[in-house]
């Protein structure tokens, strides 16, 4: 939806139609949590328009519609209703599908949610009204999210985990242990370490739990939380170039190996800006801004997407959690030299109502004093900080500009000393400690 | 409190006196407005520590005590207990008074309130209690507290300035219109462009009211928040170097042009770091951040204070506001050259429970690109963008890498759009089109 409405804000004469496998279009999937959890409402919230505000705004959307075959030489995209659309431009925002389970009995959906399609979430929302206990499987972002909410709903729920901690590609364990002790508290039992081995089931096929290394669950439900994996069997099948992650290769105007294709989305991998490393399955405003990018491009205008330095945040137990590229633990998988510095600050002054922790870690490289990572716990203005730092580590702010940064000191919004300075001033104290 | 802490950290066995004219040491000023509002309970809270904490930490306090002369040759200072204090090392924090009323019936200070001294701050609270209504004489920082404060108390208030609109200093006219709707909702007269004439008297002496261009105003009190005059007669009086703004002069080390002899907080003026132009009356992280640098080093150690970015907030009728910098009218004023775009974002997805506005203007210099100011004002995320976007001019940060930004998004703690991002993109559009 985002390529198409930067195509048509770009060239408002071009012809655009859209497909989709879906029934609907431009909804928030990322809402779906939330009103698991009973934060959000509605469903309805969720969708950002009608369908006849697409209609007006000149859209052509082909919904439960699903494109089976693309050919870059003829410029035409076969759909499974037989008809085959010629094209000038194409842009592929195929998404993402979740890791396969490769366990026994994972085959029979029953009973597995995979969280994408609203129907679908509105279908199991009803689900959730009766199950007693659920197992979520894998940590990372949706996982984390859909184990706080249902939690919140006070449904017995289990996190299996192949990892030691929750978010273990981005946190570090001592970041994420408020949010831990946030689960335990809510009656969530976390079997980390901890290798799926069978969806179990009774004679009539219906889930009745998980088989782990850790022993059985009793379940109703599995929600299927594994990393997303770049659906592009369309892209392949039609010979565009892949990457080492798998996802589509795209240059800075998010073109495709293939002339006129672009691609978007969960589908590319982008280079990370520190690392240079292509990554796939970012966040859905990284989702977006690459889709306007495509959109531009494919109607003949000009812009540029960027490498990428991930800003990430969300709820996660009673906290906010959020991060900027590398933890401690992902920098040492990677060989990356770092030194660190974590502190413990406020949000507001220590007397203000609902002031809150919030604890900032940093990474710097040793040489350079430049920021290339940090990861974040607290009550408030995550976000905003996760925000400010993905800059830092793009523009090569060093953590002696941040050990000697301005801050913000008003009661109600902000405490006498910054969190993310005290964490500056921690990490070249550690600096300075090592040197001695 | 600040530099005295600084200094027994730099060199733990230093011998550290503080005189204070005041009955307690270590309190936060900047809740008195909050409690007055009644959102914080209890002036008690107020207190950082006990003063048996300071005797234990081995610092020598004079309460109520005034340093009367300063001799920079001797190394003396004079006490008003008759008491003369050598020194190898003096910081002179001796902060600031509001600017004279200078109207007639002004000299008497009866009904007069300057917010500053906690115990005075506790006898007003008691007047608060039965007054009806109220005169703020001035909209600037404290002003916009305790026009907030006494409406939220409900108090009849209103705000006497001089200016045409609320925090002229530092915000446009559109950027304050959210807080000046919600004063007006909350029953504020706001007479602007007006000019305070006396203070008007009964028999008795007693505070009736206030005379203004715009007619009298009955009132049981007034509050005087006219802007921050440097407090420098002592230094004055020894012979210490003051410059333009009023306040002394200082280096990066925060020393003055006597030897040994530091100053730090509201009595120093320090280089704006965008015009150059010296500046006084900042906030108190400014004021803390100085003390600690003064602090170190009169105790022999090794740390600078730079120049100010000034980022800068507050709650202010419903709404959050803040800024960095320079605003359009302060820009124009002074003869800067800029381009701005501003405009309005969400703080949380728009499903979700409590999102907020958040409207951004940013200036840029239109040459360079670089940021040179901010203004924010919204329900969210306040100052930690404030943070952000001081950080932002201070590096020299452009509107383009601001329009390109990396955001979380994630519905319970960030919208898909970033204010910031948008506005920077408004503010290139602006660019384009002047151009064109």
């Amino acid at each position: 939806m985002g390529a198409a409405g930067a195509a048509l804000g770009t060239d408002p004469s071009a012809k655009v139609t859209l497909v989709t496998s879906f029934q609907d279009a431009a909804y928030s999937p990322c809402g779906i949590p939330y009103v698991h959890g009973r934060e959000i409402s509605d469903f309805d919230k969720l969708f950002m328009a009608t369908k006849q505000h697409y209609v007006d705004q000149g859209l052509d959307i082909r919904y439960e519609t699903t494109a089976t075959a693309l050919d870059t030489g003829a410029k035409t995209v076969t759909l499974d209703t037989g008809e085959v659309l010629g094209y000038d431009s194409l842009v592929l925002a195929t998404g993402f599908e979740y890791a396969s389970l490769g366990v026994p009995g994972a085959d029979n959906p029953s009973g597995l949610y995979y969280v994408k399609n609203i129907r679908e979430a509105m279908e199991w929302d009803k689900v959730l009204d009766t199950a007693r206990s659920a197992v979520v499987v894998e940590g990372g972002p949706l996982g984390t999210e859909m184990v706080t909410a249902l939690a919140h709903r006070g449904i017995e729920t289990h996190l299996v985990d192949s990892a030691a901690w929750a978010m273990s590609m981005a946190t570090d364990p001592d970041i994420i242990k408020p949010v831990e002790d946030a689960w335990r508290e809510m009656g969530v039992h976390l079997h980390y370490s901890t290798k799926l081995e069978a969806i179990l089931r009774d004679s009539d096929g219906r889930l009745r739990g998980v088989a782990t290394s850790d022993g059985e669950i009793a379940a109703d439900l599995a929600v299927v939380a594994t990393h997303k994996v770049a659906n592009t069997a369309l892209a392949k099948a039609a010979g565009i170039k892949l990457g080492m992650s798998g996802g589509i290769i795209v240059d800075a105007g998010m073109r495709t190996s293939a002339p006129d294709v672009f691609a978007c989305g969960d589908v590319v991998e982008i280079p990370h800006g520190v690392s240079n490393v292509p990554i796939q399955g970012l966040s859905g405003s990284h989702a977006y801004a690459q889709g306007k990018v495509a959109g531009v491009r494919a109607a003949g205008g000009v812009r540029d997407y960027r490498p990428v330095y991930v800003p990430w945040g969300m709820v996660a137990g009673k906290s906010m959690l959020g991060g900027v590229s590398f933890s401690e633990t992902l920098a040492t998988a990677l060989g990356i030299d770092y030194v660190a510095g974590v502190a413990t600050g406020i949000s507001r002054a220590r007397y203000y109502p609902d002031v809150k922790p919030v604890t900032v870690k940093l990474l710097a490289d040793p040489k350079s004093l430049r920021l290339i990572g940090a990861q974040l716990v607290g009550g408030e203005g995550i976000k905003e900080r996760a925000d400010f730092l993905a800059m830092c580590v793009r523009k090569g702010i060093t953590v002696e500009d941040l050990a000697t940064m301005e801050n913000v000191y008003s009661p109600a919004i902000g405490a006498l000393n910054e969190p993310i300075a005290l964490a500056a001033q921690q990490t070249l104290a550690n600096i300075a400690k090592a040197r001695s």
